[in-house]
């Protein structure tokens, strides 16, 4: 998957600040460091040097996310909230630790609550994620990232998210080794900003298309 | 997955006729009847209200593909002509059966042998792929679609193809009833063709769009 | 996968009552009917058949369970007693619906707090889970069975339990019905009470098997 | 995953030579290095520790096996062989190198063929698999055992395959390296070993539990 090659320049569209919310869900609590959260800062920082960016990185583990299917399961349902960020995004980074191969039960559960995303679909016959750039971060001690990476991105394609080319950065480590060490060779690895590099020049480049010409559809009537 | 109101229209770019390649990985060969191929041939029509298409469906089983890595493996591989029309084409279609929860050896087969391709992207340091929109059609008696898609996706977007939202349309029946009845029942169902439409149009709108806005990286030099 | 002729004797080993523990990954909660609890009923009833039970469901989405890789990670933890009636039991059924074509946030969950087991059996060399016997149980609207079921296995093996043949039973409807139909569906499902009905044999002929003659690993000295 | 105290002895159940048959889904032809291969080989060294062995390996690159469903596709097929192998085996070890996150084309076309064993199945009302003990053996330049494995697992348990506890070995290492240098790493890592070590203990113990007390299905009449 490496491309040991770098491609920088592209020709951008015209230039319009972009709002880039990040969905952290990693299970350790803030302020304790994210593997995950590192990578996403560093696809932010190239982002960065393609556009003027309006960003937020929301750990999920701070939240309180109860489970169900409603747009608000309690009063103090941090969900609504965050919906009302994703709706305003240009971009969203969906970021998960990998545990026993799969997304974090955080991930999970941001997955099952936007169902009701969905089914305002449904209802609505347009999807409000139309004309939002969707990218996904992971990282795992050992394997997992290719396979958690597809179920996602399954889930944003019907969900109405645009997944430009590499929309995607990882970090995952050879099997058998201390959790511990983690980090420190990821830090090393040029993989890892090669893959942040190429992630974050596509997806400013084509929110920035779709901020100009957005797919505008229609809703027929009496079909 | 499945919305109930259809959405048709959509303000296209400025048309521009779409070659667009079908790679079916069905187990059966011509002329017998492929359900993955008759999914295919719906999206196909409905892409046709949109542009005007030059397509052509290769049924993967009845090409000689040999196990391997190289780009040509014997005088008689059909890789490398298929190779040519991927290039060559706006919208390739990744079409395949479901046999035991995965992809099918020719499918996977594709996959492995278009990883000369990536290699290419590798040395060049520019995906052949850029530009171009992929779209993944799934069939299967039942059970396996969304997990198969997000395998394929996956490969998709790291060798550099574009994937619109609604980028799938398939067919998966209820457990436990003969595969003779799927076709019968797959005709009746009304998620097929809502899928086809939404894949269809998105496939055509941001292939016109890239065809117009092309991503033009430019390989820097000295990095 | 639908096998049509029912194997129902076998001649089981001595009987021994067992503990059957089921692990609910429901996102309803009680007393709301859960299709997951459901199928996991009909397993125990057929398992009921061929040896004295001491069963319990617990429904985790009325669980106390907190995000965390800890044993207990807060005072009012449920974890520890769920962990307490997992070392008990002799089998252990893994219960989930699938949501996105993956198992539920809170069967993620309980696999990601599993993880403190799983650091048990590194520090003392052997697993608790040894000589244990573990079932899947999945419903799903649509599609993701199979994948989900396969991630699950995964883990299960790693951990030290034994998978007997066709160690699970699911159901998942066609494509683009709406799921307030799927419960008359399953409820009509040949498929089901067969794979019931084989998975509870083999899963209490395995246990009773591993009861008389357990896997008896003797932790070396001096490696 | 990785477990650091290795446990070596357990109390056997008397000893009866095993035939063991390793499927190997290696894309290259022999005489060229499988790195499969060489894990597969570790984990039979492993097992005649407890037993002996009448092992084969097959690489199913040097095999004609012809797309198809039938139990018989062509007058040189080579599949009823390695069906009258399957059955005549104790255990099997199902073994594949990763390609982008999925089982090679060989190990998917052996799971499309084994169907027919399936039908057979579906016919008789027993499975010939049952008693039969099932291992894994993954290896990839990056990512991807976990994922491959459970989908393997999964397609195991319902062709009548038992599943030990650790029923797996495999070796993938970190992102971004170049393949080159994978063989050197693995044959360095301890995690390998380990894993075989565990896998063969157990795939040893069970068979010859399975042995000496088979699972003895009575197909009922008049069901």
């Amino acid at each position: 998957m490496y491309k040991t090659k770098p491609i920088h320049g592209c020709d951008m569209p015209a230039e319009h600040p972009l709002r880039v919310l990040v969905l952290n869900g990693s299970l350790k609590h803030a302020p304790e460091i994210s593997n995950t959260e590192e990578v996403a800062q560093l696809v932010l920082e190239q982002m960065a040097e393609h556009a003027t960016l309006d960003s937020e990185i929301i750990r999920l583990s701070d939240c309180n996310i109860p489970v169900g299917l409603g747009f608000r399961e309690s009063p103090d349902d941090d969900w609504p909230d965050i919906v009302a960020k994703i709706k305003a995004a240009d971009i969203v980074l969906f970021a998960t630790p990998i545990w026993w191969g799969g997304r974090s039960s955080l991930m999970q559960r941001t997955i099952e609550r936007l169902d009701a995303l969905d089914e305002e679909y449904i209802a609505s016959g347009r999807s409000a994620l139309y004309n939002k750039v969707a990218g996904i971060v992971i990282t795992g001690s050992e394997d997992g990232a290719l396979s958690t990476m597809g179920t996602i991105m399954m889930v944003l394609t019907f969900m109405g998210f645009t997944l430009p080319p590499e929309c995607a950065c990882y970090w995952v480590g050879e099997v058998g080794f201390p959790p511990s060490e983690d980090r420190a060779k990821r830090l090393k690895n040029p993989a890892v900003p090669h893959m942040a590099s190429n992630m974050a020049r596509n997806l400013v480049w084509y929110a920035q298309l779709l901020h100009v010409h957005p797919l505008e559809t229609r809703v027929q009537t009496g079909a």
